[in-house]
This record gives C-alpha cells, sequence and structure tokens, in this order.
C-alpha cells in the first residue's frame, strides 16, 4: 500500500538490546508463552490462570490485598484507575511532582474534577516528607497523598514507607507509582500499609507493555464502596472489574470488557519466572548491575546526574560531556550496535541518557556491551573520556576477572 | 503457592475451537508475530510498522481518516475514547438502544455528564431509522447520535449509512460500535460519512484481545480540537494519542504511554492476511459460513432467533430447544469436544446459544464440527432434533458432497 509497507516488513524488524526506559528486554520463556493458542476470556481454564496470576501479583506486590489485578492496558491506564476509582469531584489531593509522572498524577487529579495540592521537589530529587507533613498539615481533608515511588524521568527513588504513613497519619489514601519499581526494588505494599499501588508490566517484570498491574487495599476498596458518585470511566471502574477478576479466587465471573488472554498468558509466565529467581535475588540482581554500570561509567570519567543515596538501580541517569550530542550517540548506538539507550525528558533533555537495568536487561553482558558501545560512539565523536578504564572497573563489580 | 496454580500451568492450558462471540481463533502467523522480540516503543523501526498499521487499518475501515490508530487497550475502551472525546459535559446525545452495547453506549454518555436521549428497541430488531429521525426532530441541537452496528449480544446488523445519514443531516455526529463488524461484513466509514468508529481485534480480525482500531473524521478531529473543557481521560485522550501515533504518517513522535508493542506486531500480521485475502473476500467467506450454518440448524430443527433480514452472519443467536439447559450443553461442548460457543446474554440468557464464525474461525470445517458437535451433545440430552440432516444441508451450502 504505502512505501513504507514494503520496505519494513514484520519480519525484518531489528532485534534490539533494549536499556532504555522500557521496555526491557522480554524472555523467550515469555515471548513463547504470548504465543500460546488464544482462548475464551470467560473459559474455566482462563479462570484459573487468572486466578494464578492475582496470587503471583500479590507474590510481586509483597501484599495480601484481595483486590490485585493486571489493568487491561499500559501503566498510565493504571494511574488513571487509581486516581478516577478514588477521587471524586471536589475531593482534594495532595500530589508530589518531582519529575515528569508526578506531573501526569496532578493532570490525572484535575480530570477527576478534584483539586491538586502539589509539593514540588526538583528533579532528580528524592520527594522531600518534610515539606509533605508541612503541606498536609497546612491542608487538612485531603483524600489522597500521590507520589512516584520509582520516578522513570530521573531514575529517583523516594521514601515510600514514611510518605505512605504521613499519608494515613493524616487520614488520607496513599497512591503510589511503581511502574520502575516493581521486582527492580523493594515494593512492600503491605509493610507499606499503601492503598493504591499501580505498575507496569514493560520494566522490571520484563513483559512487552500493555498491561498495569495494581493493588488497592482494603481501605481504598471501602473508599470506592463508599462513592456518591459513578467513576468517571466506565473502563477503569473498579467495582465492575472485580466482578469478572473476582473478588475471591474461584468466584463467579461476570463479563466486563475482553481481557488480553495473550498479554497475560505473557505477564503469567514473567511472574512465574521472578517467583522461580525470587523477589530478593531479583532485587540483589538490580543492585549488582547497577553498581557494575556506575563504576564503568565513573571509570570512563562519566557522571551520574543523581546522589547514590536515592538512585534507582533499574534507570541510571548518565550525563552527557560537554559539547556531545547525545541524540548522535543514540542513534549511532541503535545504529552500530543494535543497543536503544533513553534520551533525557522535559528539563534534562540533552543532558542526560537514561539507561535501564531492568528485569532480564539487567545482566553482565548487557552491562559490559552498553559500556563498551558508549565508549566507542563518544570515543567516535571526540569526547574527552577515560578509555580502557570502563570495563575493568565494571568487571571488577561482577566478580569476573 | 496455590493448589490452582500447581494444578494448571500455563503449558496445561486446552486448545479450544472458538466459536463464540469472541475472542476468535488466531492464526499461527499472529501468534508467531507477537513472539517476536520486543523492541522499543519509540525505536524508528517500531515507528514505520506503527505507519504501515494506520494504512492497514484505513483499508479495513475503508476510510481515508488520517486519524485512523489502534487503541491500546480492548474494544470497551475505543467505545470510551468515542464519548470522552466528543462529548463535554452539558452536551446531549441520542443513542439507540437494541441490546447489550447500546445499554453500555448510553452509560458511556452519562459519565461523560452529557445527558443520554434512548431510542430503543427490542432486542433482535435493528435500530428503527424512523425512531430516530423522529427523536432528532423532537430533539434539536444533539451533539452526536450513537448507534451499533453489529450488536453482539443479538447477531443483529443495524442500517449504519442511513443512521450516519439522519445524523449528519440534523447537525449531529455519528459515533458507531463496529467491534463485531469490521472484517466481517461491509464497514464503509467514507461511504457512510461516519464520524467516529470503533472495533475490536478479537473478532473477525482474529487477533488476540486487547486493542481497538478506531477512525475520526475529519469533522470529528474538530470537534475534539474544538472542545471547551479537556478530556476527562488522559489516558484516552485523542490530542496526546495522536502526538504519538503521528497526524501524518512519517512525522515526528512525541511519547505518550507506551504502546503494547507485541500486540501490535500481531494486529499488523492478521491485517497483513486480511488484505491478502481481500476483505471483500473475507466477507463472502463469512456470508457463506453463515448461510451453511444455518441451513444446517434449520435442517436439525433448531429456530434462528433474528430475522434473516438483519442477521450478522459472523454472530447466530440459535433458540435454545425447550426443556433444554442450554449451559450444560456448553459445558459439554467444551469438555467433550473442546468448542466454545457464547451464551445469550441479558433477556436472552438461557433462551438462545450464540455462536460465532468470525475471523479464522469461519471455515468449512469449524462450521460442520459445531453442527456434529451441537447434534451430539442435543441428542444426549434428549432434544426432539431431527438428526443426520444438519452434515448433508451444511455441505450442499458449502458445495461439497
Amino acid at each position: 500500500m504505502t512505501s513504507a509497507m514494503r520496505n519494513q516488513p514484520l519480519a525484518d524488524l531489528p532485534r534490539r538490546i533494549l536499556m532504555g526506559p522500557g521496555p526491557s528486554e522480554v524472555h523467550a520463556r515469555v515471548l513463547g508463552a504470548m504465543a500460546r493458542p488464544t482462548i475464551g476470556h470467560l473459559d474455566p481454564a482462563f479462570v484459573a490462570l487468572m486466578d494464578e496470576i492475582k496470587a503471583l501479583l500479590r507474590y510481586a506486590f509483597r501484599t495480601e490485598n484481595a483486590m490485585t489485578i493486571p489493568i487491561s492496558a499500559p501503566g498510565s491506564a493504571g494511574m488513571e484507575c487509581c486516581f478516577v476509582n478514588l477521587l471524586e469531584p471536589g475531593d482534594s489531593a495532595l500530589v508530589c511532582v518531582n519529575g515528569v509522572f508526578g506531573g501526569r498524577m496532578k493532570e490525572n487529579v484535575e480530570r477527576c474534577g478534584a483539586k491538586p495540592i502539589v509539593v514540588e521537589d526538583a528533579w532528580g530529587r528524592a520527594v522531600d516528607p518534610q515539606k509533605v507533613e508541612a503541606a498536609l498539615r497546612a491542608n487538612p481533608g485531603l483524600k489522597a497523598v500521590a507520589f512516584v515511588h520509582a520516578e522513570t524521568s530521573t531514575g529517583v527513588r523516594s521514601d515510600a514507607a514514611t510518605l505512605c504513613r504521613l499519608a494515613r497519619d493524616a487520614g488520607a489514601l496513599s497512591i503510589v507509582d511503581t511502574v520502575t519499581g516493581l521486582a527492580g526494588i523493594p515494593v512492600e505494599v503491605d509493610a507499606w500499609e499503601a492503598d493504591a499501588v499501580y505498575s507496569g508490566t514493560q520494566k522490571c517484570l520484563s513483559c512487552p507493555p500493555g498491561l498495569s498491574p495494581v493493588t488497592f487495599s482494603a481501605r481504598a476498596v471501602d473508599a470506592v464502596r463508599r462513592r456518591k458518585t459513578k467513576v468517571q470511566s466506565w473502563f477503569l471502574d473498579l467495582s465492575l472489574i472485580m466482578a469478572y477478576w473476582g473478588d475471591k479466587d474461584g468466584g463467579a465471573r461476570t463479563y466486563h470488557h475482553t481481557a488480553p488472554v495473550n498479554a497475560l498468558y505473557g505477564l503469567h509466565e514473567a511472574l512465574a519466572m521472578l517467583r522461580e529467581e525470587g523477589l530478593e535475588a531479583a532485587w540483589r540482581r538490580h543492585a549488582i548491575m547497577h553498581a557494575a554500570l556506575v563504576a564503568g561509567f565513573e571509570a570512563m570519567g562519566l557522571g551520574m546526574r543523581v546522589d547514590a543515596a536515592v538512585r534507582l538501580p533499574q534507570l541510571n541517569a548518565v550525563e552527557v560531556p560537554p559539547g556531545i550530542d547525545e541524540a548522535a550517540i543514540r542513534r549511532q548506538l541503535l545504529s552500530v550496535f543494535n543497543l536503544e539507550i533513553g534520551s533525557g525528558l522535559g528539563a534534562w533533555a540533552g543532558k542526560v541518557w537514561r539507561i535501564g537495568l531492568m528485569g532480564q536487561s539487567a545482566t553482565p553482558a548487557y552491562v559490559l556491551a552498553c559500556l563498551s558501545a558508549v565508549e566507542s560512539a563518544l570515543q567516535g565523536d571526540g569526547a574527552k573520556i577515560a578509555l580502557g578504564r570502563a570495563q575493568p572497573a565494571a568487571r571488577a563489580v561482577l566478580g569476573v576477572s
């Protein structure tokens, strides 16, 4: 039809090394699972699989929340699901903004007809609990406190336990974005007593994008039940979704939407692999790969943009050397090495690269390949970097000679 | 973890013959496409694939609409996308209800803060254009007229060309649900001058569920641009989605949500297969399989619930014989033959089966297998049916001896 169609058939798609901000590398087991024959979304065999997925998600989220399911759409729909179900027109909510996704949360609050009260921290800084505490004191009666646990735009981790506690102490529900956090760093939904938590599949779970795991505490479910108004989204109305996913395992199911059957096969397989590795082992692996990558870049002479104390291991903001066109480097990495890394967003555009070490992408081979490819591209562009030092530094951290 | 998890691993999932109201049989080529390695949602190679998908969707929808894309969520999100983008609080919209999905449209109108004016027709009847015309005359100034072209709950086709014309003549935008229609019967978006049309992937396109192709006319896009209020859904905000999918092919792309990369591989392959077969040939195939199925059931002595003039070939409402427990028959079909057919919904629960002949499920072998399996199950349950007549009747229509 179009010339693009003749030039670029599916079979010619490149094989990439995915080290951007997501999607991450998807294991062959997960790809294979998605290629299993489709069955009906109300088939008893599929309903049994849904119960397994819920149980596995509870494992990943460290929660006993009954209401723990994947939303049938990407992470931004999971975000919207939390806001539209918990907020009603006229409510007020505290929103902590320290990057792109906090800003998106604010948009969500406004589009619910609710009032956002913003606590802002600079890009690259964690959410400041003292500011949150002061804002909660100054604004009594807030319905919710929303923050990003793992900011994908900057690579910053905020103190979810403390922020959830502050919300609870103020009588507000906590809404936690851990799209990039889940399975890469500790996410402790029950220990935090978090109320509504959402994630994505294409980060440390290493599934293709398209689903958004969410978990709601009993308190949050109760708040949904006590709403005075209908949820503005029919598709994301939790009470309808629960009739399909089941309030309890093995219960009857009512058709709501048609679930993305094959994507859920993939999620099941990825969660099964996470359980085989063990959640703590996965966290450790992400931490070690991160340490090796940082050692390599620092040996090369490149700086990390975020303080070590609040860095996410799975999302590394690496400073672009002066005088270097960051987009040209990324294009080179893609065309020469089939390696994808991410650009900076917003205020950080042109200033940092975002390098992901998520899920199946967090491996020694990928860390070393990435360091070598970046060194090669920067050398070619005449950047002042220390040559030949990154590999030994990273290998030392990895414990290989 | 749970006993269900040990008993029902993914590898033990049954292989089903899918002849319910969707999902339909997914071809091995589509399953294989979905198992291709994931690449980034902003990768130039993926952006080229997106342009191909848009072009192929325009072919399927018979439209030149620039704004023709798959929404990254199931059909009910496609429905919601049309309503939340076109309606603003205080608007009024005419909604034609002749089954479950018209009712869901009404819900959508209400949740947009708009006023639904309902034109009701009995289940099993097409939307009556005269009633619509009268309602439009009685209610000037309506923003939209919404109707279901192919009602999945009943198997009824309504006259989309006429209904779109009535809407246009009244100065209203038309919103058309053709989730079950696309690729099974003629969908002529440009010839109808339809304004907002949505479909699903798991019906006659024979993809897994999870995506919702939509197309918006220039008039509809203009209405979105002239909104006074923000779209209440961030995830479904068309102006943001278009910045990612591109106003024109080959243009720059801005990150909105992370697209479901592998599901889109599958959609591309299914659309490529549709183009290889040819849209008209696919329509013909659905019509012939339908005629064979009906001939078989009528020879058996079972009635069709919907008048021949408005029947959808791809969704057949077959009357349950008196005294038969329809759910027991479906359970038997599933356990003995691995054959899935659908139950009746709402007022038709217990009274009809819904048998799908959609996409890859619309084949001679499936038609004959379905007739034989139903005959076997009914005979076992003591139903008064004519034995041995269905197969020759169906084969005669199929032109095989």
